[in-house]
């Protein structure tokens, strides 16, 4: 496998996946999975954590209160998973990806709710991008079945962060801010970090 | 209404509710069924972060998985009660019962589990138990069937917690713990707090 191996439906992404990452990721199916697990909760976490903080944005809390019931439902399907492989739960160092990503989202609002939307959509879309990857390269036909399932909703998600941001800041608005944030997410994953990880 | 309403088949709470605070809330339908929703988002965070904090605990994650789904379920359908009644949703003060009882919990691990985990029964028991009270009491028929509803799986809840406890502490650790949790839970709604909510 050589060159660049994903879908370009994906908008949102400056630069596709690398096939480094595919190559890297099916070395290492075991190790995807249980990070995997932990990108569900963690995203869970993230829709949560903004129905805390913007208790007022009635179609925000809404839309993340199914965001966050469909990373629960795949976190638990993902456990499954390695329940089925013997993989045990645990922790796992996260890649700096999500880490990095934070750290441009500005502090004072409204500036904080447009980038902390943008930043979830470029991690949903790019998590979107590789389960599809997953999904197409996987040997393991089961497993490969099952990235494909997943993407069905996962698609969804990057468009509801998209539909957020333009709901409650001006279209110029938002794909100004965009362009920056997504090329620093380019930026970020143009180095395959060496430990696999959906976001390595 | 006089004296006590509440149902002896909840165990775990030292004293049960007094007659003041049914009278309170009944008079203060919108204001609860708001400060419910803060209570079933905040619900669904407690258990997200025990599965954050403890991502080997396969047993914990499982469990509280089916609670963080559960409680945003019902979070989705008081939001929907909301909705139709009129009451936007904002932020609303807590009472200071949820603060009161965290304070109780130990620094150190694994006291920090333990109490933990008991905190978070004794507040779904009480919960359960007002839930109750206003099925019982709460003059809107469709309102209080839809109180009934949710008892059902909230009933549970409270025993997951306290399964969890001793799947992962000796029974005696637990009961011996349990006792002044329980009381200075008791304590605190002992003077009814003047804002209506859950747990005023």
């Amino acid at each position: 496998m050589t060159g660049i191996v994903t879908s370009p439906s994906i908008r949102f992404l400056q630069r596709p996946t690398a096939s480094a990452w595919i190559e890297q990721a099916l070395a290492n199916l075991d190790l995807i999975l249980l990070d995997h697990s932990h990108c569900e909760r963690k995203a869970a976490g993230v829709a949560l954590n903004l129905m805390f903080r913007y208790p007022s944005y009635a179609k925000l809390v809404r839309a993340l209160t199914g965001i966050a019931q469909e990373e629960l439902d795949h976190f638990e399907q993902v456990n499954q998973w390695l329940d089925r492989r013997g993989i045990p739960l645990g922790p796992l160092p996260a890649p700096p990806y999500g880490a990095r990503l934070n750290a441009e989202i500005r502090r004072q609002e409204p500036e904080r709710l447009l980038d902390t939307l943008l930043v979830s959509a470029l991690i949903e879309a790019r998590s979107h991008e590789r389960l599809g990857l997953l999904a197409q390269h996987c040997p393991e036909p089961e497993l490969a079945a099952f990235y494909r399932g997943l993407m069905a909703s996962e698609a969804r998600h990057y468009g509801v962060y998209w539909v957020l941001a333009t709901t409650y800041f001006e279209r110029t608005v938002v794909q100004e801010r965009l362009a920056p944030l997504a090329q620093v997410e380019s930026e970020i994953l143009a180095t395959l970090h060496p430990k696999p990880r959906i976001h390595s």
